[in-house]
């Protein structure tokens, strides 16, 4: 099997951990695989080196930021190759430029363009294990380029894309995807396979899970994922289209978010291009909007506007909605900054009648109030009240059964 | 004028040094200047590094050392790109791909076949001045290389003879060339000009002064260099070739070298071969002498064979020289490993009659037998007793007025 194999910052944290991570790749290698490794900067040596250029400037030039952040990764991918070395397995380093990972010019930002899979093939042909720096590429004038979040998530599954690898293995430091968080709900289980679809929606389960830029690069090229723990010996998730239709999970599993706020504007004229005018002054400022409602008034004149947004873009929105509210005539714009978002994802709901009422009888069985719903083919939300969130999806959990579904490793 | 200049690791060992030495670049650019900066790893950045590499393996795969070790430059230059940005300097970074610096394939010890001088060249034209990472470049099959011991003054040197540069600063934390080491004599003073050839031969005047490798690299080319402190605003000391034949010095410094020992051959039979059969046998273990010396036994038909070398190989030779000195009939190997070396170096003493002389009186006078004496067209090595060696370097400044020679600063 072709495998692609990519460790994160904390499974490479120390050279104790290199070590470590070199046996599991040994092991692999003499099951008959054959392996690309993929690795991120060690530990909190990005934080090192972010520390080190705001003590010089606190404007740094983004293509000097990339020249610096990305020395984390070269230092991780000789370490790598010489603890594989150390062990017996032959091994060789690419940078993101050796790699040939053509990016966007965007610093900070870039997008993979291309890999030119020869040089990695090449080297496998003679018996290599090829270790490439994570989160970065070099752009068209041959500046350096770092990906920004998830980057080293999607280094590996563009190589494995470049490859035609069989397998895109991300080892991280919690076991697997999670039917919800376990520090919230005890209960919660394993996941044995979810679909890229509900894998982009589960996301927020845990910023340490894959990165929904990387899945969706993975949903495009059909790369196979799987996330599993370089800490323990477990299965891990897969992440990959499920073709057994029938076998779809009605519910996978349930996520929340915290850093939710909720805005409101009031008597908002009902004409056309006025969700235009709202919307669009905040994309101008890069503010993201998630649910979005608009209801009926009494008044037939007039409609209400509610939506949600990350907490640390509320001041800026508001200042942005005083103005527009008064420019289209609205009554006023209200916020409320105390609640959350709780979602049950699964790619079978579409086609299940009830499962919307399961989660409403849930929730209100615990008296708690829904201040907003927003549905899609594979997922419900629902607004709450923050305070109430870890009663939610605990209550949403048990409703599902799904502490009896997925397994438990370790 | 066209300037390169060189900061090495103390500094811009910190990023107060960085931000202080992108000070003294905005005020040669604000003269007027062209200035091209070539900057080493950070401080203690490569201990750092080599430590990782220590905690994984003992015998780490060159290649992989190169890759590892050429990040600490690659931070330095987007830390010193952030500092003349912060102050309003126009730069941009190259590492040693980026900019084109081709070397041979020899990891760890490569050497620059060539650099590019088009892209530097444009981004002067450009209005920004070029941050170079010393010490690293590429090789024919992509592969990251490093230059060794002195690399970063190498970079230095051969950048400015790509370009043509007017001059190349080399900074460092001492002031400049003395006439000794101004621990030892304390009325040592700093030297104002010296040739390329006795700048190699003061290079063991202070490790910290410049590399042997990159004075033979500025003599080859004509490269104008300058020895001066980023940390004082002293002028330094010029290494060039003197045009003016009167003016050199009968004896510009004073160099000694205590790593020494002493080794000699008794009763050699005096035939062809002989010595080659000694230092061929030495050579082919990478063991390098010094002084050596032939001298003349009572009987005819035998010969004495005395050399120095470095303290660290004496065991080795030692083990050697046991087995050579039976193949050719030899008595014996006696051995001193408590000898120093004391030179005087200066480009005009060959048609200076009575220099030698000089030397030997301002030993004999403090009583310091002279073991083996060694002469070039522009030194005099003798090889002293190591306890006297402070006593040696003190007459002999004395005995040639070096005192009243050179400046002072700060």
């Amino acid at each position: 099997m072709l495998v692609v194999k990519k460790f994160g910052g904390t499974s490479v944290g120390s050279p104790e951990r290199v070590k470590h991570v070199a046996n599991l790749i040994k092991r692999s290698v003499q099951s008959g695989n054959k392996v690309v490794v993929v690795v991120s900067a060690m530990g909190d040596s990005t934080d090192h080196l972010v520390s080190l250029a705001g003590q010089i400037t606190n404007n740094p030039s983004p293509r000097e930021m990339d020249v610096l952040l990305s020395t984390g990764e070269q230092v991780s991918i000789a370490l790598m190759v010489m603890a594989l070395n150390e062990i017996g397995i032959d091994a060789i380093s690419f940078t993101g430029w050796q790699a040939n990972i053509k990016t966007t010019c965007v610093h900070e930002k870039a997008r993979v363009l291309s890999i030119d899979p020869k040089l990695l093939l090449n080297a496998l042909d003679e018996g290599k294990v090829p270790v490439i720096a994570g989160f970065q590429g070099v752009a068209e004038d041959n500046s350096i380029t770092t990906l920004g979040r998830g980057g080293s998530d999607t280094t590996a599954v563009a190589v494995a894309a470049a490859i035609k690898a069989d397998l895109c293995e991300i080892y991280t430091d919690v076991k697997g995807v999670f039917t919800t968080d376990p520090r919230v709900v005890k209960e919660a289980r394993q996941i044995m396979t979810v679909t890229y679809d509900e894998m982009m929606e589960l996301a927020l389960l845990g910023a340490k899970v894959l990165h929904p830029r990387s899945v969706e690069l993975a949903k495009h090229y059909g790369v196979v994922l799987k996330v599993l723990s370089s800490f323990d010996d477990c299965p891990g998730t897969e992440v990959r289209e499920v073709t057994d239709m029938e076998n779809r999970n009605v519910v996978t599993g349930i996520a929340f978010d915290e850093d939710v706020a909720k805005v409101g504007i009031i008597k908002v004229p009902d004409r056309p291009g006025i969700a235009y005018k709202i919307f669009g002054s905040l994309a101008e400022e890069n503010i993201n909007v998630d649910v979005i409602v608009q209801s009926i008034s009494p008044d037939t004149n007039f409609t209400e506007m509610a939506f949600t947004l990350s907490l640390k873009d509320l001041h800026k929105a508001l200042k942005i909605l005083e103005v527009v509210s008064k420019e289209i005539g609205a009554q006023g714009v209200v916020y409320d900054d105390k609640v959350a978002k709780v979602s049950i994802v699964g790619a079978g709901m579409g086609d299940r009648p009830g499962v919307a009422a399961t989660m409403f009888k849930a929730l209100a069985d615990v008296n708690i109030n829904l201040q907003m719903v927003s549905t899609s083919e594979i997922k419900i939300s629902c607004i709450i009240a923050r305070e109430d969130v870890k009663k939610a999806v605990k209550a949403v959990h048990d409703a599902f059964n799904l502490d009896k579904e997925g397994f438990s490793c370790g």
